[in-house]
């Protein structure tokens, strides 16, 4: 039992805000990212109209990759190149340190730090290393991944080449985000759950564990969150994050009986159940808050980003719906 | 222990064959679904230069759709119009009697049993009802399946209704392809898993039970197939078909461990792994038979359909290598 269930959503700052429609109307997405300004001001913009518990600074998945060489266009999402598919593709790519390379997301996590209200925690915002590896393979979000694929079938060496420099450069960008004044971090594994289940083991959770055990040091709650991973729930928990992020097609019920009381969980409300109405989003907030009582370890979130269709006034229902349903559990 | 384990593959008689690529240089993929040569021409060109141990009839998800009285298109996929998606459009649609209205698929299973080897099984095709029903919703395969989980969240009364439509007329059709000539049938769930716990029981497993009971007394096996269910497998075989065919996010072993010995089980090689080489598909094939080894019940398939890259080489592998394992394992 606790006095207040903390909520964020996944995307909270996205294209379903008129004021991020805004900020968009006058800066591109590199813009966004790139400038501290804005994406301080697409954070906290966030955070303050949904009166979250939580801002996530407003980045993207494919930065570190841009930082390591690879050309970056959104047009509209993200295009890689040239695509890394071969050892020397790997050899070629730089070392890099967040801090220098990347210090606009810095700068931007110290502007949002400095204007955020002191009780709202700060989420760093980085790829997983299996997930930064499959953009920077397949170049575009992909419906089947199959070079990656073909990578982890055919030539396992290369991707396991590509991995161990993405686990560098993701460990020291979530630390450097941590350093910089983030809270905590989450890890995005969207690609991980299109593995087959000895590649997900090996290419995705093992080096998630490594990323956790290099940034663990530092004493910042660490949040792992992959995709249809239902089966795998057991192993996703041995990556060792102090939170293990779930999706809709788990309910936190099952989850719990399969992974124990200590494991912080968080999530999992359908992002699709904000294109309803408040009525709907009420009783579904709660349904899953009453599944999830008597466990102080338990994050409200989506279980995965704000739809761009969603009605703000939608995304700031969830975050009443998890006030008031606490308000009403209080001793 | 088997002295052959049945292999063929989902989308056998596909984009990646020149055989079918010369078919639609003068014939539109409507014209393969609906003109009964043409389906039979597809179905056992597949088979033959696979030899495969069974065929499925080339066909669509959407056709039922068509006869409730939807406007279907290809553009390339599958396009339906007007989209259902209230009580009173559920009224409009039409009674259907497969045998009447998709006649021609009956033709095509009869031309197709007519010159089929006697010893290869033929298969009908059917989307299950939750799967026939997101389509007529939203009129296009769709990313998130937004206007079918608005229904499944805010309207239920709505999907249901249509569901208990689409549940006659799969009944039917699958009755009608197995009263042909079909020696078993197969209902594809490929939406199912997008859907969160409660609303997958509800919607895509009740109604896929209610399709398996209707056909059961014909006394042709039932296989049902759905994607990214790994967390509800112990559901998934209460629908109560003979054989469940799983994707390759969960291992036979797992599924052997979680669902016992007595259920049929099907699947599971990821497509992507026709990439590689024959030297890696030979070596995935064995690895999964060596996992399934000792139980009767078990079809070699992939985890989901032929992926249009595939090398045709590369898909009659796959038979190579099952029939290979086999020789080596008889007593």
């Amino acid at each position: 039992m606790v006095d207040r269930v903390p909520v964020w959503m996944m995307r909270q700052a996205g294209r379903y805000m008129p004021e991020y429609q805004a900020l968009r109307r006058t800066a591109s997405f590199w813009d966004v990212c790139s400038r501290p300004g804005l994406a301080a001001r697409a954070t906290l913009d966030a955070a303050r109209f949904l009166d979250t518990d939580a801002a996530i600074i407003f980045s993207d998945i494919t930065l570190p990759a841009w930082a390591m060489g690879q050309k970056l266009d959104f047009s509209p999402g993200p295009v890689l190149s040239p695509a890394v598919r071969t050892l020397a593709d790997v050899a070629q790519l730089n070392e890099v340190e967040s801090a220098k390379q990347m210090h606009f997301v810095m700068d931007a996590i110290r502007m949002t730090r400095r204007e955020l209200a002191p009780e709202v925690s700060l989420i760093g915002f980085v790829g997983a290393p299996l997930t930064l590896a499959a953009y920077m393979i397949e170049g575009t979000p992909s419906r089947n991944w199959v070079e990656l694929k073909r990578l982890a079938y055919a030539e396992p060496e290369v991707l396991a080449a590509l991995i161990e420099r993405t686990t560098q450069v993701v460990a020291d960008h979530a630390a450097a985000q941590i350093q910089a004044g983030c809270d905590a971090v989450q890890l995005f594994d969207s690609v991980a759950g299109e593995l087959a289940a000895e590649e997900l083991a090996e290419f995705a959770f093992a080096s998630a564990a490594k990323v956790v055990k290099a940034v663990a040091p530092l004493g910042a709650p660490i949040i792992y969150f992959a995709r249809n991973i239902g089966a795998h729930l057991e192993q996703a928990a041995k990556v060792g994050a102090d939170v293990l992020g779930l999706d809709w097609t788990v309910s936190i019920a099952q989850a719990r009986r399969r992974l124990g009381d200590e494991l912080g969980l968080m999530g999992n409300l359908d992002p699709a159940v904000l294109l309803t109405n408040a009525e709907e989003i009420d009783r579904r907030v709660r349904a899953i808050l009453d599944e999830a009582q008597g466990h102080k370890s338990f994050i409200f979130n989506l279980g995965h980003g704000v739809l761009p269709a969603t009605p703000p006034l939608h995304a700031r229902q969830v975050v009443t719906s998890v006030r008031q349903w606490c308000e009403q559990k209080k001793p």
